[in-house]
């Protein structure tokens, strides 16, 4: 579905061209057409094939979705694949930006996902100064702001980490604590899996290699977007690291606590244990047993039983056990 | 075992020769020929060699078969070991593709495997204009089928580690859980090694550094295949990195299950413990016993072990235990 | 908030112009000014953007604040991002220090911390002979004494480790262990998050390859800084090497607790048990038991349930489960 | 101890000679001599390091022995240490061979180890036309037999391997499985260090930088025992991978195995607490309890704990415990 | 304190001169001087740097001592610091030498060891051909004898881990192991931090890239430190390596251990029970129980109990359970 196409001259708008006249812009000297598709179909993609002329290999990536994360350059022209991640309803969602950059063109085609580049087209338009650079900052302020994007998620997750801590140290509370950390690990690589291969991709764009030709004079943005990729899989690098962490205390907190219900259970064995040993002492019937003949044998013994009793309760609780 | 031996010119079918006409066709100009073997025994590999003048030592390996995956140079040829997986009965069966490549010809073997590669040449044949390209398409076409049908592998190892997620926090399935995760990563485990030397040997094949004759020309396609692998060694990756998490997540869970019995283990044998002192103590035979005599001293005894194992209870209870 | 203003000529100190004045100084040969800014508002920002014409990038990143610690080139000067580590009630607190380092100017931006750097400017006014060197000097000072603040960090963590070390094999302290390896593995990742991407980048400047205009004729002493941050990363990571051993010798520790728990609690069971069971004996109502008749029936049998009990505690007691 | 001396001239056997004639072979153009000693004592060391002027800190590795696998040059000759490894007694056992290589020389040096290279000498002076091509070959084929000799032991670890995880999901052998898992470990380390840094010494072999003066020419050859290491490799590495799954393995099938000892346990425990707490009731000394009066009171009262025990046994039966 | 300062010419010593001769020595040709010194305070120092132009930097270091091992070098001089570790009551004592090579002087300076060097320079003294290469020889000379130190160290560190391992499968000793195993890892981890960085470094010295002019022709040698430094460092690596696998097998030894025991306790607690249960039947009040007034009746039963109380245990016996 065609949501804009707009030529731009000098970092002007200066048509709204339809998609058959797209091919008579390409050619002009000076200006640049950037096409925004929105869930493309097969024929769409074949129309944008033939008006840019696209690589095959690259339009057949951008027709079967799910890719990973990647920059690809095909000639003069590159092809990047780049994840959008929402949350929707505590879960991680994963949609996809196809970005066909030419020196003439930006085909952006964006596919399961409900977030739009408006506000990225509309700050283009603002800062004309950039916008004469051409395809390349058109490029860069899409990756800018879906990385932008990243950031609260990775915020979201270390939240929840953080509610789990403060949890992870709760007797009870083991069970629902694994369920989430293991469910967070999950949404976890489902971030690193979008932010590790567009940092290795970003990487070649910011210099110090070959960079490709509509990116050159840009390295200086592609650098920053660079810079906040590494913060982000930093971030997710840490969470994962105490995830690991955490499951592991969360098992020691297990198993300290299941000492603990065992001492207690052993505290209590004993002090029953003591008490029907000895009423099974007094229930014998052997004939000579004087003490049960004395007037306040019964109320002695009873005296003797809860005394056996207290006294391994106090010694106990002296060591800790109950 | 031959399978098939056509000769290609600009890209079009001209013979199917037979073995010993190769050598006939090899040196044409323009001309390519592409031989399919099945299960090759010696007698066969020592014709291919004196044919297409092959190297000793890539014969020797395609005669011993259960290489690792690689991409050998031999001077201007190519020796390209990769391995086939296939499903059979719920377990991965690996076969063996040999693939040989020179300016005039490919030569592929197929070993202990079902899999045909018809697919392939009717492909190739279809696509004239890149047939024309020579043997390097040919090879790229065959990795490329070959790297397509490890992506079902992928989802079926996927959806298998799906399936024991969905049980990893069940009670009672901690036994099958592991069984089935420790039967899950040795699958992985074969995938990995059919995938990653593959994608370091393809990875040449892609640009960058130097390439294969053979292969110049076909980066870009070499580059879509190294792609391809790059997710599914990435997928393989993630589900190893979900089992060894599932398999600790799966220990804690018995670890708290077992703690769990032990606390309802400590609570009813607290509650039978205390019952059977009170009526050990009503059972002794002390001769002043006044209660024993009153009339209704029976049930407001029963009443009072049925009070103390009712009040115990409900405290388990209400604590968690039960 | 401006801090202080000074310029510098031969290394000697000419001036403390006004913010305004600055870029009167800039331009002069042989002259170079030194700005140390604390919690600087955007205002302040862009005055010394426009003073020093710095890049927009650089600013930007300087006021979001919060960056990974990091150098950057941008044209002929230098951004550099260090992170500032404090303890505070024995948590770790981080700034920040942004700084921009030209061939005629050093501006140094402290956010969030306590820490100042008159030593550093008193320590470069001293060692003229060094100062002449020029913003390269005064960089290298900074970072210097920075990184020389993260030893006694490094010192206190590894105190905190040896203190838990003591207690790791004593009995009952497990929970309180867990607890504060945990807390100290959070701490190790904060001053790693610190360390580790520094270290990568004052790498860069330290020679090998090209190093940044302002910071040549310097590498000596960034590779000292380097040398530096290498040993304090081999700390970090043997801190964090040794609280993943003792967090798994913690829970070895508790499971040989537990067992010797298990087996005292068998051991008293066992005891009771058998008073209870020979008890319940003597407790049946046969009319034909000729020792219920004996004399000294029931010291003796009182004497054999002594006995038994204390054979089986003895050898309880020999076999170590007592 | 000698075995062998014996010069060779164009691929073909010229004589045997002497040690003390040795030099006057190697002088001879298109001439080599190939020395083979066992257990190798200093003098017949010092005997060789005249005749072959071999360098000091090579004969000196050589006398101490116990290196790790290497390949050195000195000047224009190899220095090359392999471990060899045999199965004694299903152990481990070390030997190494030592071996200088010149342009018209071979020297091997076999230590503590009973394997022999006559049959190499023997498919040396088979393969003329491969001999021809002088000691580099030599060197080839003795490296290519010992690494050839790894596969069986391989083979065997990882027999050993598949006989323990045969046992891991077993009862009751947990002990056994854990104690042969960690003898496999230590084995497998034995072979990773064997193979490991002749993999990386090899690795230099086969082309891709400088390669030795001895070895040029034979790169494809080398380049094909380096793909065997590498094979070996990376089973050595999936074993270790395996063992240390098996050992995670192992400790759950532990733990869930006592979660289930324990659930029986408090089975038992609950259907004889039952009963003894009936019993105990109907034991008490009350005066008024009309069921002991009834006639079929026993009965009943047999019939009523028989009753408890029963359900309790069918419910516990139910839910898996017993 | 100086230990002693001899001047060399082409290899053989031609003076002692003192401290203030030591500037007259360095600028003659084919000569150098060799100082050594132990634990020099500030002024010793202060002297040497101004007799043999050190740097600054690199004299700050040794002062401040407790350096990370290093190799560095300070235009046409090096500056190293190598650890000297000696085992003192068995914990690993870590001294620290540092190293000044120029062109025509060593300087090396022990500090916190009782090891002397006097064995290098008497080697040094004794090999003149080798002394003739300068000081470049006596740097090697210094690394190589230290280096030699740490082979009885790591013998001592895997003759203390198979003492560990002899026990490892011992029960009752889980507990010691443990503290042993933990013990161990931390010597073993100053050992590697000892030998990481000087192997390195060391690395360095041994070509491939550029190497210091003081240790140019000397690469052979090196080449040789390196390799023992590689032997010492795979050690390490794999008593590191087993330590964390016989952690892992201790607690699984633990958890096998504490099954047993439960076991047992449920079974004699089984055996019990039924005793108690049966005693508590026939303990029972009920008027009309004819097998209380039979003659043989109490035999009869106490049979009765010892023989189901016979079964049990035979039945656990035959289970393992006892």
């Amino acid at each position: 579905m065609l949501i804009n196409c707009v030529a731009y001259q000098d970092g002007l708008k200066i048509a709204e061209p339809s998609i058959h006249q797209i091919s008579d812009y390409v050619t002009k000297p000076h200006t640049f057409i950037w096409v925004a598709l929105k869930d493309a179909d097969s024929t769409e993609l074949q129309q944008m094939k033939e008006e840019f002329e696209l690589h095959e290999l690259a339009v057949e990536d951008a027709q079967h979705g799910h890719q990973r994360p990647k920059v690809e350059e095909y000639g003069d022209s590159i092809f990047a694949v780049i994840q959008l991640i929402e949350i929707v309803n505590s879960e991680l969602h994963v949609g996809e930006v196809d970005v066909f950059v030419g020196r003439n063109y930006v085909l952006s085609i964006r596919n399961r996902s409900q977030q739009n580049f408006l506000g990225v087209r509309a700050r283009c338009e603002r800062e004309q100064h950039l916008l004469k650079l051409g395809s390349g900052f058109v490029f860069y302020a899409l990756i800018d702001a879906i990385v932008d994007r990243y950031f609260p998620i990775v915020d979201a997750l270390e939240t929840e980490l953080e509610e789990i801590e403060e949890k992870i140290f709760n007797q009870g509370s083991a069970r629902s604590n694994i369920e989430r950390l293991y469910a967070l690990k999950r949404k976890v690589q489902v971030l690193k899996h979008a932010v590790a291969p567009l940092l290795d991709a970003v990487g070649k764009l910011q210099g110090g290699g070959r960079v490709p030709n509509a990116c050159s004079d840009m390295q200086v943005y592609f650098r920053d977007v660079y810079d906040h990729l590494g913060r982000i899989n930093s971030s997710v690098d840490a969470i994962r690291d105490t995830i690991a962490t955490a499951m592991q205390v969360n098992l020691s907190m297990v198993t300290i606590e299941e000492g603990e219900v065992n001492k207690r259970l052993a505290a209590w064995a004993g002090i029953f244990a003591v008490a029907t040993a000895l009423a099974g002492i007094w229930g014998m019937n052997f004939e000579v047993m004087p003490e049960l003949k004395w007037e306040y044998g019964y109320p002695a013994a009873l005296l003797a039983i809860a005394g056996a009793a207290g006294i391994l309760y106090w010694r106990f609780r002296k060591s800790g056990w109950l």
